[in-house]
């Protein structure tokens, strides 16, 4: 299989969908993306890197970001998952909803309100969650530049009621450690890190070796790496993930700054980028380049 | 008809029931109450004030403040019925489901969401919304001592992360004029006034004459004052407001400091108190002792 | 006052509202109504009837007949209340959402739910729910050929799956006494009734006279009167019974036939009809009427 | 790997976690069942077929014939995608909350109101559903005698005022084609089929084969199978799903009578069986078994 032109291809059928999606404009630095950037990236476990479009330039990773924190916190133990489910939502990944039904335990931590908490776990473990991401991204990527971008975050914070009101809603059940006000200034710096689809493919692939890192370390168990796929598969992107699993058939994690990255387990791993989402607020190109992929290449895991 | 003899066999009746209730213990300041004390006044639109057991006693007024807030903003118009509804929410006071059902406009003005609005309106109106509240409460009750318990007050706002998440929530829907900080200290600040039985019966009287205070000015219309009077029978006693109408059946408002000031339109005001509460977080003895005197007197609306 | 003069006006204020209703079109039966039409009808305790417009006319009384369910179960005992809660559902009339939350206990006599365990009860009490309706309709009224329209109550049954959805449900839960089929039967057939303004206005006096019928006997003792009078303010007008108390301040039951039936405890009752229907259910041109009558008579209960 | 000694291992593990589980008793025929019985089947593409316990024994497939519903009405064509979802629930398997919100149209073919759903498409498209899903899993298991127990089926109905609930609700949203006491007889008829593990897992085997019958003919296309595949993955085990995905890692469907068909694309299928079940309605000792034989082999997808 030549992988090179299957990416082409998927890249070829991702672009006419573009213009069915709407760039996020909850805040003004994410607004200004150019709606017809794409680009898509493949990693493989065996050290192949390709990439077509856009593929080499800088996003803000926003949710992607989720999939790194909850690696880095399970890295030392289980004890996270006291205090966050695994289980899908049902519901749009803002939600409070479901936070109040539940006293405090959001469903699973890829919404934001268990990033909230997987972040405060993250933080009270390092005692710099931003910074533990960012070392994290740059060491399996190889991109030593790889930042935060501050006008983003400020932007972010600025513009942050929801996740203010989640963060507090969270700590009246007793479920933050850190005082609301670090927990999110953490979690808006690893949500407005920018990096590329060849530094998230990159980045991805303990999840593809089953937790082993660029460097030959073990980040993390064979047992837990698959878990985290299971639950990347079921909760990874937003209350479309039974959607994405039909359609694309892979674990993977998106975000609102239009990336998707995605794993092939024991093979690699697959990074879209279109900064024009859908209504469910994954991006258009980058799942109609992932299901053109799969479709064509048979590399689902059903 | 002897009010006074009703207001005792009223009280009488109120007393045993305290053993039932617990005192409010979401913050420290107000769990150290007493859970048997129990007072009751009444004062009449002819100017009589009678009273009986610990009804000259100061209490933390905390929801009972609503009512005050909500007359003093609509005293300049009624444009904060924009940003607030007048239905029973049939949720708990402090929930923020039905919030993001619909889209930030509170169910009505006495559900913390809804006073969160209201003292935002107030607070723009006014530039002092606690203040406003307090030299009201002065006025009316001829009593130039009344005051916020600051300490109340500060242990408020450091264990009001649900509240905090609540005002975060509306202003992440448009629906706040002033930062979240400053509309919280002046809530904080009306709910941590401190007053008697004596003090809130007289302060509520305008309601009673349907709009005009004690020193013969109108505050509101006589329209608009039954109108109050309609939202505190409907709302006005959190999720038991129709247990509240069923039993006592007169327009009144709670707090969890165990206050409850209940209005006889044309008649007069009743203010019980008693910090031992329900499990809807009203008065035991309170709504007992309106109940048995309402019961008694024929005084329902019904 | 000229009680004559202030319903004529109160009809002329009504009739320009009309056009902005919509006639309720679930089932064809009602769809035919004419939204034009338009009645109001005012009795008093002390024996006069009085009325405007089609204030003869017959009309499908629909929920209006869940007051008389209520009335009638409750005459012989409180042990409905085990089966049905008194607070406002805050949410529209025919939501099986809060039954799932509360197992099977409707949260109150007039939400549909509510209304099918009411007649549940009266089925077992009477053996025939919707004949010990009518005959007290007749009764009161004193208009023998009162009855059910059998062409709606088919059309009602035919298009109920909403209804037997509540129903079923409600069983699930163990909370009916008798087969879903009989008691489906018996709410349709009280639903059907057709009646006028006179008629409906006539009927009602029971409550305004406290619990005394026509004949001098008494129904229900004035306490438990005067509650049920407390029920129909907080919960007598599906999810807008917060509006309609604060625009009208009278306990009322609206019905979907465009009917309204208000009490002024102690006075009279009026009833007033129009089909054409706001978003909530209720008669627009009833509400406005009733509206007007009280704001220039001062008869609101506030 | 010998896949007898591993089948014999996730049996030891499990049989120690019946005593945690309970019987389901919603109906008595089901509550008749011993919670100690447990067995444990494997099916290969090869055409291998190995079993441990009681694996042979028949027992109640339940909601694990919604596989084979939702397989055969697909094998005519997509349609069925426009009236059912794709999506976890995020709420228990017979709650109607969801299907309010989200007019009458399921969130997944797995939850029992998406079963209905697709049973009434079924019973459109063959005019006897329960005899398509009886006769397909005759014909891929070679067992002639398998067939619905007519007692459970019997029971079913005359327990199943919830799910009639459910049924009327969605033909009041016009989600029926067919008359709701028809639907709900195929639908009960064909929970109520009684099958063995191995029966089942030679059922299931369409599925590892993406598409391919035991004839060789094909039912779905691979695209299809696969698709189904995902679905069972994030619905397939009501609100447990995403800790079934953690655990075992595997698409997997569940039913109350304590089965669990679980596949393996491309190399079998595993079908666990034991009465006693968890909180969300799987049974404990399938989970446990499959979860161990997973974690040996590596068979999870991810």
């Amino acid at each position: 299989m030549d992988l090179r032109r299957e990416l082409q291809r998927a890249h070829d059928a991702a672009r006419p969908t573009l213009a069915t999606g709407r760039v996020a404009d909850y805040i003004p630095a994410l607004g200004a993306a150019d709606p017809n950037a794409f680009g898509l990236a493949l990693a493989t476990v065996d050290g192949e890197v390709h990439g077509v479009g856009d593929w080499q330039t800088d996003f803000s990773i926003q949710s992607v970001s989720k999939l790194f924190t909850l690696a880095l916190a399970l890295a030392t133990g289980e004890a996270v998952w006291h205090r966050v489910g695994r289980e899908p939502s049902g519901t749009p990944f803002n939600s409070l909803v479901q936070l109040e039904t539940e006293h405090g335990i959001p469903r699973n931590p890829f919404i934001n309100a268990g990033a909230v908490v997987v972040t405060d776990r993250l933080l009270t473990l390092t005692g710099d969650a931003a910074g533990a991401v960012r070392e994290f991204l740059r060491a399996e990527s190889g991109n030593p530049r790889l930042d935060t971008d501050l006008v983003v975050a400020a932007s972010e914070a600025e513009h942050g009621h929801r996740n203010a009101a989640l963060a507090h809603f969270i700590a009246s059940y007793g479920n933050l450690e850190n005082p609301v006000e670090a927990v999110l200034g953490h979690y808006y710096a690893h949500c407005a890190i920018t990096a590329s689809c060849r530094d998230l493919a990159l980045a991805g692939l303990f999840l593809a070796r089953h937790g082993v890192r660029r460097n030959g370390g073990r980040l993390l168990s064979r047992s837990e790496a698959k878990r985290i796929n299971a639950v990347l598969l079921t909760c990874g992107t937003y209350d479309a993930a039974g959607e994405f699993a039909y359609r694309v058939g892979l674990p993977g994690k998106s975000g609102v700054g239009g990336g998707i990255l995605a794993v092939v387990p024991g093979r690699g791993t697959l990074c879209a980028w279109g900064p024009a989402l859908d209504r469910a607020g994954n991006s258009v190109g980058a799942v109609a380049a992932l299901d053109a992929f799969t479709t064509a290449t048979g590399w689902s895991i059903f």
